[in-house]
């Protein structure tokens, strides 16, 4: 049986949080990866790449693994009535339903958060709880089949670790080496419990109409 | 003065090699990132996603920064006048000129290795002499204006360290800090010093064709 694992892209996505993961999932052995969207037109990303999806919602398969992933364009996802079916009526029959970074909420718009516990990148954790989630800091968080991964590049050790899950940890170590995943990051700044405090304060400003815009597209 | 910021891309790179240090030097600031190929169609990345350029080699301003990633494609991008003529004319007026995994080998097709340290992905940094260049094991390494990264995820740290360089380590935390940087990989197996004994000589037979690859590229 092919496993079959979708990303699911909308305008606006943090390219990042679902190319991380495409690039360790794509190499799941016996498996087919799907890009999705509403239409086959290029969808535009925060880095003004355009992303051609290989299918539309229409056209999929059932899915056994959902991914979701984040960035300024969630809100906008979370509006889309036929979006937000898609990824409901596609949880209902995956094994595993995930998010990487704010990817979350339109998990928690499709009411797959309900008293599950949850993660999404840092500066958004702690308002999970408007999805119903029990909100959990953390890179990766697992309830049952719902793997919800913290920021951006959460998404890379996410990958890895239903790589591991599925085919096992050779297969996932292979990968590793394959793409040299060897981090060395120029700071200790990846976490606001270590990164200055005033670059914390300075982003979590830059998230503040974000995280009003997660509230209101919930209460929409 | 705006910081003009090119990616080259070409059929079958690697997208991680590419989207990596995209999401990191998209937040330079005053800076515009053009995505280049030779012609505007969406190309096809190693993951079965087609990346669409925002404008074409002929199209291009002088860059600054050019940067050039690599994959199994990069032997078909070396074979390519066209290609290797614009990294050619593009370097001698760039500050940086830069490269994440196998993107190295285009670089020294068109001959800027020359004399030069130079590191690439870790199952090709020993034949990095068939370009003229001092092979050079590390994950970002320097040599004047060269700059060379090892394999795909290498990529987010020579972005952050270019990042740092150009415009300070407050912006560079900033943007770790808002990728959540701050990796928990699975296994410690992303370096074949570390890694399993049996999975790094399985995958240096799996590199086996694109070694031959690049030697035939550069000598043809």
């Amino acid at each position: 049986m092919t496993m079959q694992i979708g990303f699911v892209l909308f305008p606006n996505l943090t390219q990042l949080d679902f190319t991380g993961p495409l690039q360790v999932l794509h190499r799941m052995p016996d498996s087919k990866v799907h890009i999705l969207a509403k239409t086959k037109d290029p969808v535009p990303s925060d880095c003004g790449l355009g992303l051609v999806p290989t299918g539309t919602f229409a056209e999929a398969p059932q899915l056994d693994l959902i991914c979701i992933p984040g960035g300024f364009g969630v809100a906008g996802a979370m509006a889309d009535d036929e979006t937000v079916a898609f990824v409901k009526r596609q949880a209902e029959g995956a094994r595993w339903v995930t998010s990487v970074c704010t990817g979350a909420f339109l998990l928690g718009k499709a009411g797959l958060l309900q008293g599950k516990k949850a993660t999404t990148h840092w500066a958004y954790v702690d308002i999970l709880d408007i999805c119903g989630a029990e909100p959990t800091r953390g890179r990766i968080v697992r309830d049952g089949k719902l793997i919800t991964a913290g920021g951006v590049t959460s998404g890379i050790d996410f990958g890895l670790s239903v790589l591991a899950e599925v085919a096992g940890a050779e297969v996932a170590q292979a990968v590793q080496l394959g793409i040299e995943y060897d981090p060395a990051p120029p700071f200790d700044a990846g976490h606001p419990s270590r990164a200055p405090k005033a670059i914390v304060e300075k982003s979590e400003a830059r998230y503040a109409t974000a995280r009003q815009g997660y509230r209101d597209a919930m209460a929409a």
